[in-house]
C-alpha cells in the first residue's frame, strides 16, 4: 500500500493501513461514529444489485481492519435484503479485541423502520455474534418473534425510526464506544443530515460503471446552496484503487 | 499543489500541474479525447443546477491549463443550456498556443441532435473563437439560419449524433489532434460506450451534497456485470480537494 497523503508518502503493508485509526474516545450522547463505503470513479456504489463486486482484495482487508476496531457495526436493512452479509471479523481479530477490553465480535446492528428483516439470510443469523434491531415503535410490534429471540431491540423514534436517539441508547445501553456504518445510501443520509457521522472512509474504485447504482449517499439536497464540508484526512494507494479518509463536517 | 501520485510526492505550482499533459500525438481516426469532470465526494457533478460551484480556484486553474492545450473543447448542448458557458481560455495562454501552432483558442465543439442552441448565451455567441456544432442530419436542418453563419456545421449521423463520425470529421476536416471533454454526463455516456475516450480528468471536491444532480457519468450501465478500467496516473491535492488524471481502457 502507498502512503498518498498526509505527506512524506511511503510504503506499509495493507494490514498496518487502519490497524489503529487512532478513533477518539467518545462523549456520552453517542458514539464516534466513521462510515466505510466503496464507490467506482462515477461515483457508483453498485454493480449488478451488490457493492461486493466493487473492491478489490484490498479494499475487503481494511474494511475488516476498521470492523475489527469498531464496538458496533451498523447497516440499514436494505443490504441486509441486497445481500448475504456478515459483519463479522476474522477470528484472527479476537484476540486483540479481547485485549481492548471489546466483544470477541462487533455487535451488529440493523436499522429498519418496518422491523421486519429478512429469514434467509445465514451469515446474519449465525452464531457467535451479537445483533441489535434498531427501529421505532411501529416496527417494534412488527418484529417477528421468531427472530426477535436473537435481536437486542433498540427501541428509538415512534413511526419513524430517530436515529439519533438511537445511536445514543447504543451508547448509554450496549457501550457502543465506535460505530462503523456500512450503508446503504439512504441510511448514510439520514446520518449526516443529523450531524451523526464523524468520519467518512471511501475506496474508490478504478472503473466506470455507467450508471448501475446509486451513490454513497441519496436522498434530498443537504442544503439549497450547500454542502457538508469534508477534511482530507488520509489518502492510499494500491494499484489504481484509492483509499481515502475524511473528517466530515456538522451543518448544525 | 501536492503531487501524490507518482511517487515521490512533492509540491509544485498550480500553475505547472497540467502545463504539459504529455498528451499524444493522435492517429488520423480522431482525435486523442480527454475528459474533465468535477464531483463531489458523494459523486455528484452539479450543485442547485450547475458545476460551477463545486471546485475551487484550483479547479478552476487546472480546468483552464487543460483547455489551452486542446484544439477543441467539447460539451454537450445541455450545458449550454443550464449555464452561460465559455470554453475560452485567458488571454496569457496565447503566445503558447500560437506557437505550437494552435489556433488563438480552442474550438469551441457543441453537440446537439437537435441542432437547437439556445441564442441568450454571449459568452458562447462570443467574438474571437471558433465555433463548431456536431449534430445529425435532423439536426442540421433545423439550426437557426442566424446561429449557423456563427457555427462550423459537423454532421454526423442521421436522426442521431454518431460521435464516432464526428470526432473523425473534427479530425481529418478541422484538424483537431487534442479534445477536451467538458461533459455533462450523458455526453460522457455516449463516448465512453463508443470507445472514444483516451483520459479521464477528475476533480474531487470535499464536500458531500446528499443528492443535487447526476453523476459524471449517466446511462445505461456498460455492461451487465462488469465497467470501463481505469489507470490512476496521477493524483495531486490542494488542501482537501484532490485531482485525479486516469487511463480510460476500452472495452472494445
Amino acid at each position: 500500500m502507498l502512503r498518498l497523503f498526509p505527506p512524506p508518502g511511503g510504503t506499509l503493508p495493507v494490514a498496518d493501513t487502519y490497524a489503529d485509526p487512532g478513533w477518539p474516545a467518545p462523549g456520552p450522547e453517542r458514539p464516534y461514529v466513521a462510515l466505510n463505503m466503496v464507490s467506482t470513479v462515477d461515483g457508483k456504489v453498485a454493480v449488478g444489485g451488490g457493492a461486493a463486486g466493487i473492491g478489490s482484495q484490498a479494499d475487503h482487508a481494511l474494511m475488516r481492519q476498521l470492523r475489527a476496531r469498531a464496538d458496533a457495526v451498523m447497516t440499514g436493512a436494505g443490504t441486509l435484503r441486497a445481500e448475504d452479509y456478515s459483519s463479522k471479523v476474522p477470528e484472527r481479530y479476537v484476540p486483540e479485541r479481547l485485549a481492548r477490553g471489546q466483544s470477541a465480535q462487533p455487535l451488529a446492528v440493523i436499522v429498519s423502520g418496518s422491523g421486519q428483516l429478512p429469514a434467509d439470510r445465514p451469515l446474519f443469523w449465525g452464531a457467535g455474534f451479537a445483533r441489535a434491531l434498531v427501529t421505532g415503535q411501529r416496527g417494534a410490534v412488527a418484529v417477528d418473534p421468531a427472530q426477535a429471540k436473537h435481536l437486542q431491540l433498540v427501541v428509538a423514534g415512534e413511526e419513524t425510526v430517530d436515529l439519533a436517539v438511537g445511536l445514543r441508547l447504543l451508547r448509554a445501553e450496549h457501550g457502543v464506544r465506535w460505530l462503523l456504518g456500512e450503508g446503504g445510501p439512504h441510511l448514510n443520509h439520514s446520518l449526516l443530515a443529523a450531524g451523526l457521522v464523524d468520519e467518512l472512509f471511501l475506496t474508490f474504485a478504478p472503473k466506470l460503471v455507467g450508471s448501475a447504482g446509486p451513490t454513497i449517499v441519496e436522498g434530498p439536497p443537504f442544503q439549497l446552496a450547500g454542502a457538508i464540508p469534508l477534511t482530507l484526512l488520509a489518502a492510499y494507494a494500491d494499484g489504481s484503487e484509492l483509499f481515502f479518509r475524511y473528517r466530515v463536517h456538522h451543518l448544525l
